[in-house]
């Protein structure tokens, strides 16, 4: 434990960590952050944060000060530079990255398929609402925006250590196909209705980009083609609201059974 | 119809547009914007844009300078300058305000009511999945974001054209109480599940505040309180994706007494 105050812009670990504001650098060190008391509390009970960094005002310092982790202080003035957010809450944690890179793990579950997806804000309602709903698990192509983007991993209110998160090439969907999984795709232009739609046990529910839909490849791989029910003349609904919708039909659907 | 091209930085029409990107100067002027081909498009059938600003470069100038808007062409440097995106598409439509202050016209129907929504990407989502699922309208309290923040319009794809939109105190919800609407609120801590739930004719739902969750003047408005059931130590859904989820469960009722 150290308690001196890092005012200098080159120490080296104000310059380290600064440079995992940008997404080359985070690839390079496996290395990821997240700010805020309330997210780095609830990643304790999953994750420990190889490094965490707080202001020299920050509220709860005796606290963390006495947990076993690398904690630097920094100046006001220099943490700020560390954060993503406009208002810095005093705190940030960095992690290990979480994900995995093959799928050869799964055998069974339910996953949601990111097909490219691009918005960080978008990506972390998803894992949200994953975790919500109780499915097993979310593998995004290696198209899909960054996982650990700060405003996706803020989006994403601390769910992200609690789920497992897989980002692989989409060829490997071939992989749980050939194990039974079901590949189920959204689509506008028809397919089957998702009321009292039956899920299979072992499933891909694919989600498509913001602005193509879902991919050839995926449309390829798909077994079953599922709409919301909306109005006539509408475009789609977001991608984050309509992959809930699905996912909270399935969780119905686990609800109806065990009662 | 005048097809010269405006490249000074002084010129009227350039600096009034680019006061719109303004909040203050939208407010006092009643007028925001849309960017893009197929939001000006689609909104064509619903609003009739006061202006049009297009670029030099324009694809589609023809087009649009054969339609009877008050068009004015601008060279790139200048055009930049008037866009809220990182990748302007060349043309933006200038409209009035769409929303109403009084909710004195509703007689009957199925409202959202935003109490005090914040983000903008939220309530541009809940408002295409509210045009999605047929609800009658979107009220607002005073203290959600400007309905006309540019990120919000973009969240909306168009659908802000095409339902009716209010603007008031939340006093004012006594008023269609009074005329026998249902109130709802979503609250994690009690009161009836979702599904299966029956909704009365003429009713509001109310979505809290990304932060706060629903205020005390709403949670004594309120006669019933619904949740979403979902997995234990969950802090909550994103509120686009609850608020998604009761207009989906809404308009399925309506699909099953259509049948």
């Amino acid at each position: 434990m150290n308690d001196d105050v890092i005012k200098s812009r080159n120490n080296r670990y104000f310059k380290y960590f600064k440079s995992l504001l940008n997404k080359k650098n985070r690839q390079r060190e496996h290395l990821f952050f997240a700010e805020g008391a309330k997210v780095v509390e609830e990643s304790l009970e999953h994750e420990k944060p190889q490094y965490v960094a707080i202001s020299e005002s920050y509220a709860d310092k005796e606290n963390i000060l006495r947990q076993n982790f690398k904690t630097f202080i920094f100046s006001e003035n220099l943490f700020v530079n560390l954060c993503d957010t406009e208002n810095p809450q005093g705190i940030i944690a960095y992690y290990r990255f979480l994900h995995r890179n093959s799928l050869s793990d799964i055998r069974r579950g339910i996953y949601l398929f990111l097909d490219d997806l691009q918005d960080p804000g978008n990506v972390g309602s998803l894992i949200r609402s994953a975790l919500a709903f109780e499915i097993d698990g979310i593998i995004a192509s290696k198209d899909t925006v960054e996982i650990y983007n700060p405003k996706l991993i803020r989006s994403t209110m601390a769910s992200i250590f609690k789920i497992p998160i897989y980002v692989v090439d989409k060829s490997e969907l071939n992989l749980l196909k050939n194990k039974g999984f079901e590949i189920l795709t959204t689509d506008l232009d028809g397919g089957e209705v998702l009321y009292n739609q039956k899920f299979a046990d072992n499933a891909i529910i694919a989600l498509g980009n913001e602005a193509k839909g879902i991919s050839q490849e995926l449309k390829d791989l798909s077994d079953k083609s599922i709409y919301i029910p909306m109005a006539q003349n509408i475009d789609s609904l977001n991608v984050t609201v309509a992959g809930s919708i699905l996912l909270y039909e399935l969780n119905r659907h686990k609800y109806d059974s065990s009662r």
